[in-house]
């Protein structure tokens, strides 16, 4: 592999101008470099075992030869989903964002084959769109489903991934005449925006790569004609596109998710490139609101299949959650652009949520199979139409495998941020981070076992002359932190936005050690999530856990285990399918099989009584569906509390007979 | 109004062949005749106000324009989905069934144009489907998404209607040219059939009318053809459509609610006429799955709106219950036919609790709005896609209300059976009685107020000279009955059947008085039902009850009242909007506004105490959204144990403060 010198690129995903409403600033370069942990064997799991099978599977699948179509304008027949040039774009800024640490033949090959065939396929006056092209379909006519903008955006962000990457210019090249294309044809000139978000943060970031001022002002166009009923209807009605309230008027997120959150990452750039405060604010207040009301305990979010859409408030089925892979990572951007923006670490706590349980179990512990959908609760014999809710390949759809891995080929830039003299660890991991601060160079080797251990190691590598910061966010689930500077014990309290925060003048060797308290703990729900009520959770550090099928005792199905709050023991360990982990087990009892017959509803409350005392085991929620595809459960019943056993001494044939319930 | 004489028509629905297997007998006729009460008013209702507003939609929205399309040969633009026929077919069918009672002239004229209509477009070899014949597409290339068997069904269904209530002849005649060229095109020589299955069950009944047995074996055939993947694939899979098990195989209701059990109706009745015990019992052991796994309380069934299907085992929802007005119907038509097959009185329990709730329910007070979804939780501010959740006069997708119509214009036809000697009423209302028994003539009047009282009054009429039975089902929910005869106390015992069986020599004059206990009560779910958890419900007799924001005090929101179980009291009056009921009165709590801000998850259990002790009031859930379309809920979260209120004494910033839930 041949990698570049570090530094020597402009940096990572979302780069605001020097002109930007921003509280804190990315790194730049390549970012920190992931050293060690489980982030980096993420990282490296998909560079090794997934993007090869997904370059495989764009050449089966049809989106490579849908190009080669449009290229030769002679029409044929095109395969799958109006948008299959995203799973192209989306692979490509995955590439882009792989090479700044260095390619791979395969890879480099792959990324001048598209970049060839997009310049062959692009159209004259810039317009490219294998599903137009092919189909002959008139263009921007049917911009409600027709997808053309949102297959636009991701070509501008594969290609920023590369400007910022030292790829291949002529893929930018293409890039940018398309965004002239879009910016002569919309802007100002032509009313109509699509129904999938995304143009609107691509064309921001390509502002901010270019100095091009009409492409802030195209996005800021979309934003600002969105909620005015242009889109029309796509068969889901208006609040599925975010097209029934105008962006400043909007109190919430609502339709499809992860349109709602491309839309926001959009709303947030145009602000903060705008200086526009107002438009800002109304975005973190959604964002707010969607954490208060509309989101899973693994960060997912988008509770309905119906439309993969938001639900009402406190919707949140464990069951019946969607929480699409690509909500999870539309969650991660828009918190990322909130987080530079204000500096508050709420938005990094929601990160490290999502990042560790909505996001990451979305992987297979192999990395060769991913979930599009991703529930808190599945019942052994789940159906979804003929689907068993297993990890897949690939899809018709194919939205998420590439999407998880552009987020990944990019994740350490999302690890630290600076703000004046002051350098912020948003994430933890095994890390070197490096960064001009101060008039002077910082750079701090990250080191520890987390998310597993919580003692987290800073030891200082080099530093400017004056004072400076280096803050550490205390995570919002440590109940306690203790931190020691070169073995002194150290106050250690969060600032008002979150961090712990030691500011002095840094000498090379010194070490500042944190650990946080990652003792496994119960997670209760607010009597609000009507769905989850009587049930607790297990959490652990940044994890959240579930009891699966497999690991309970033999003959005790997890549909009958009940916790018993009190008792919960670690242990590490190796399983087999699932690999490292940290096994929970919880002080349970298992009850009897519930009564058949009737229906399910009587006149006389429970009637299982306590139940026999047990251990259930839990494991990490992205370890889940690495076995059997048995049965799973994060949200488990509580126990009954201790006291007399209302049911032992009831008669036959009450509570619970099947003749008392029908 | 011109009403035929009484015992001189056939019958209504279901007409088991002498041959069948049949424990009970319809009585024939016009059946009992609804003299008052509230199924009378349903049925009135639906004859003055829905019936007349029917005839007018289907002017306007397309459905006879497309007949008149296909008449024309001449092409045109077909209006609405693939079986737009059927919505006629039903409002033919409800026309039918009401004519036994009398007809208008309006209906009359209808019913002669449609026939007229309907003989013009059919074609010459009996072919008819609207769809088919105006857009040109090939006849049975696409029958997994066609519904032209489907349609096909309905046509026959309103055939055999009018053909038992003295309708024309040539609607008759035109669905059996329809029927015959099915079984030339179908029967032994072409495998396939329809991906929405009634035409079974339509063609056991035209084979019942009609005597002729290749309707039968047609019947047959399709129902042994099920689950062998014949159909194709609409894009919901084999599950969705019922066939990816054969159904002899198959364990539990499946897929599309619809369609799943129009399919039992069909199994049934190809079981019963052609004597296969095995068939029968399979699809009896699926309505006891059904029943047990996956009903709500209100009788509705289909859980998931993604695929209007049934869901996992106990996935029952009460916010997202999808619960189709048409699912319900078709539960009430299965279990009919397999309460005639066994005698069994859980059949009439279910399809008592349907009709009162989960069908009642779907019908506003003043019969001109209808739901095509019917859930057990409706939050304040709820959307669906952009729609609000509540009733409308029709649908894109009009399948309910007409289906609505002909439930009710024949209701009274499921009142009661005979079986040998003996008269079983299966549902308590204002009725007369009358059918031949033990060799002469039983008339019975049914009097009282149910469901508002559960006292009735059986009075006999007159009565055959030997000693013979009058039973009538002991309602599953029923705590106590008492009864007596002429005054005389009785031993009021239900048999192994379920019913209270007395047999006498019974003379004209002779009065049976039951009362039944309908005084309000709790209903708990089963620990399976993870949705339901620490919920409780209110029922009285055969109501489910709802809590609606608009009768709670003034301040207070329907989602901070738990209740107290201990005190219910009952209040007897009327409802602007609603009309008559009882309202209900529960001890409740009223809990602060939960807190707001961060994730609704917190490391420690509750945190809002008992509450401050209020009233909630509750109203039929059949009367619901008949007011302002705010919040409701039938599973009410159960207030805290009495004892110490442990949050008390929490400090400041603990528990559920932001702070510390994120």
């Amino acid at each position: 592999m041949d990698a570049p010198e570090r530094g020597s690129l402009p940096g990572g995903p979302v780069r605001p101008t020097a002109r930007a409403i921003s509280a804190h600033r990315p790194l730049g370069g390549r970012g920190p470099e992931l050293s060690g942990g489980l982030l980096r064997d993420w990282q490296a799991r998909s560079r090794d075992v997934s993007l090869p099978m997904a370059l495989r599977h764009l050449r089966t699948a049809g989106n490579m030869e849908n190009l080669r179509l449009a290229a030769s304008g002679d029409g044929g027949v095109y395969r799958g989903p109006v948008f299959m040039d995203t799973d192209l774009y989306k692979t490509l800024e995955a590439i882009g964002w792989e090479q700044a640490r260095g390619t791979t033949a395969s890879l480099a090959e792959f990324t001048e084959e598209a970049a060839s065939l997009l310049e062959k396929a692009q159209q004259p006056d810039g317009y490219l769109n294998s599903y137009v092209q092919v189909t002959g379909q008139q263009r921007y006519t049917q911009l409600e489903r027709s997808h053309e903008l949102y297959c636009a955006g991701h070509l501008l962000q594969a290609a920023v991934a590369h400007a910022r990457t030292g790829g291949p210019a002529r893929l930018v090249d293409t890039a940018r005449r398309f965004a002239d294309h879009l910016a002569s044809t919309f802007l100002g000139t032509r009313e109509g925006l699509d129904g999938h978000p995304i143009i609107e943060t691509a064309l921001v970031e390509l502002y901010r790569e270019t100095g091009d001022g009409q492409y802030l002002q195209l996005a800021r166009q979309f934003v600002e004609e969105r909620g005015h009923g242009l889109i029309g209807d796509s068969g889901f009605g208006r609040r599925y596109l975010q097209d029934s309230v105008p962006v400043r008027e909007s109190a919430s997120v609502a339709g499809h998710a992860v349109r709602a959150l491309y839309l926001e990452s959009g709303v947030v750039d145009v602000a903060v490139e705008s200086g526009d405060a107002a438009l800002l604010a109304g975005s973190a207040a959604r964002w707010d609101d969607m954490v208060a009301t509309k989101t899973s305990l693994t960060g997912g979010i988008g509770s309905r299949h119906s439309g993969e859409a938001f639900g009402d408030a406190y919707e949140l089925p464990p069951d019946r959650a969607y929480n699409e892979t690509c909500a999870a990572i539309a969650s991660f951007h828009w918190s990322w652009r909130l987080l530079l923006a204000t500096g508050d670490s709420k938005y990094a706590d929601l990160m490290e949520r999502v990042l560790y349980n909505g996001f990451g179990g979305a992987i297979s512990a192999d990395g060769t199979r991913f979930f599009y959908v991703n529930p808190l609760q599945r019942r052994d014999g789940h159906f979804e139409n003929d689907d068993p809710g297993r990890r897949r390949e690939w899809f018709s759809c194919a939205c998420c495998p590439p999407n998880i891995m552009r987020l990944l080929a990019s994740l350490q830039h999302y690890l630290a941020t600076t703000a004046g003299d002051v350098l912020y660890l948003h994430q933890l991991a095994g890390a070197s981070v490096d960064t001009e601060l101060g008039g002077g160079a910082f750079g701090v080797e990250m080191t520890g076992d987390y998310p597993w251990s919580g003692a987290v190691e800073l030891r200082v590598r080099r530093a400017p002359a004056p004072d400076c910061g280096l803050a550490v966010r205390v995570p919002h689930w440590s109940g306690g932190v203790s931190a020691a500077l070169n073995g002194e014990p150290l106050a250690a309290r969060a600032d008002e936005h979150g961090y712990l925060l030691v500011r002095r003048c840094w000498q090379p060797g010194d070490v500042l050690a944190i650990t946080f308290d990652v003792r496994p703990r119960l997670t209760y729900p607010s009597r609000r999530v009507d769905a989850l009520r009587g049930t607790a959770a297990v959490e652990r550090g940044p994890l959240v856990y579930c009891f699966e099928q497999a690991d309970q005792p033999a003959g005790v199905s997890v549909e009958d285990v009940t916790l018993r709050p009190g008792g919960l023991r670690e242990r590490p360990g190796t399983l087999p399918g699932v690999g490292r982990t940290v096994v929970i087990e919880s002080d349970a009892a298992q009850l009897p099989p519930a009564a058949a017959g009737g229906l399910p509803y009587s006149p006389r409350p429970g009637g299982d009584g306590r139940g026999r005392p047990m251990s259930a085991v839990a494991v990490p929620y992205f370890q889940w569906d690495n076995r059997d595809g048995r049965g799973m459960r994060v949200w488990m019943p509580l126990s009954r509390p201790d006291g007399p056993d209302t049911t032992a001494g009831r008669e036959p044939g009450g509570a619970d007979s099947p003749a008392d319930i029908e």
